[in-house]
């Protein structure tokens, strides 16, 4: 049995992040399905605090504070937050599969650090929302809210615009390699590319090409091809 | 003249984290202030983007892309984000002042960086709604719109809700010493003190004595000593 677990949803975003990682450095894991509600548990349906709180720290955790996917063991250890988890496999596994990280100096993990909050700061919130509106609803039978659409159609292009011109200067984000920092964006640029805020990618050549190269990656065509089982 | 320039504002709370973690630290540095636009500047005045690009780009940066405050610069290098920034300090300059990170291993780490991912996944938006609502707006002669607070201080309770659980575990949020996961909470939780959501610390023991104890230390008040010359 493997060490690592991955409790989480395949349609999770936050899921599919952690498991472009695992499949970035080739490492087994048990993928354990959590069953979500439908579209409505973005918004209400938390699980009651002790639920949660009691449950992830019991060996057998299915959901963490927050009441969100995913949840994350490796052996002993137990996470959550997305982020935290890709962050701790590059760290832990560094000598397995895809570098993840960009080796060397301080200096350079800064920069990495930076591409890293960029996309947590800046790309997640517009990328997450048109995702939702414009992706999940459709999915769930909901109504997409194209204001809100349109609104972060505009945040969102103003962030390309940064990325742009940032990849005129290097092939991916943080360097000339693929790091965390492209990796992130993964699931959320897989949705844009399924609604009509495509058109921010299309018209944008570097950005274009990066989105061509990082979604190309065998790991994240294994991602995919969960869903579809 | 200091190597290390920070560009930024006073009032803003991106700033104010990374002045705390120079002051932690007891680094030299040169502060530069940006002449911030009132409250609006919150959702416009983005300086045009070719503005920005070229700004940081040239030795004598003011503002980063998405021209937004603070911007670092350490010699050569060039950082915005304050949680990129905060984290570069806090390696770079590990020898000096305060230990901000979990000295150990990986996994030590990787709870570090998961309360890090809370602050900035779970705590800050509705943090952020809360000052901007509640303690920016009246400042700047502005309308609270308090169903936003409404909303907000739910949100901010379920979060206050997990910490409190996890207070009861070890005294500060990463470990049972003062982190970086702690010091970034400070600018938000300083403006909530000056706001009714004082009530959802108050009301939590362990949360309450964490605040007591993260805005007692010197250098927190050595930031906001910098607002009152
Ligand atoms: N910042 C978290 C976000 C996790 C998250 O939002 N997960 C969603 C699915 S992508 C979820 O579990 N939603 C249920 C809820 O919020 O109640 C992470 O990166 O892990
Ligand atoms: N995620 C950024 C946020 C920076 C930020 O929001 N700065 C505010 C002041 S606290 C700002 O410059 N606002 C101007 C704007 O957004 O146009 C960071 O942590 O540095």
């Amino acid at each position: 049995m493997a060490a690592i677990k991955v409790h989480g949803g395949l349609l999770s975003t936050a899921t599919q992040r952690v498991l472009a990682c695992l499949y970035e450095k080739g490492i087994d894991f048990q993928f354990v399905p959590i069953n979500m509600a439908t579209g409505e548990h973005k918004s209400e349906n938390y699980l009651s605090l002790n639920v949660i709180i009691r449950v992830f720290h019991e060996s057998n955790i299915s959901r963490p504070p927050f009441g969100q996917v995913p949840a994350f063991e490796d052996g002993d250890l137990k996470l959550f937050e997305s982020r935290a988890i890709t962050h701790y496999i590059a760290h832990e596994y560094s000598d397995k599969g895809t570098q993840l990280l960009i080796p060397g100096s301080n200096k350079d993990m800064a920069v990495l650090q930076l591409w890293k909050e960029v996309e947590a700061h800046q790309f997640d919130s517009p990328s997450s929302k048109i995702a939702w509106e414009a992706f999940y609803k459709p999915f769930f039978g909901m109504v997409t809210d194209s204001a809100a659409v349109e609104e972060n159609e505009g945040k969102l292009a103003k962030v390309l615009d940064v990325y742009e011109a940032r990849l005129t200067q290097s092939k991916y984000l943080a360097s000339d390699c693929f790091t965390l920092a492209d990796l992130h964006h993964l699931p959320n640029i897989q949705c844009l590319l399924a609604t009509p805020a495509k058109k921010l990618i299309d018209s944008r050549p570097h950005v274009c090409a990066w989105v061509k190269e990082i979604t190309a990656r065998p790991a994240w065509s294994k991602v995919l091809a969960m869903q579809k089982h």
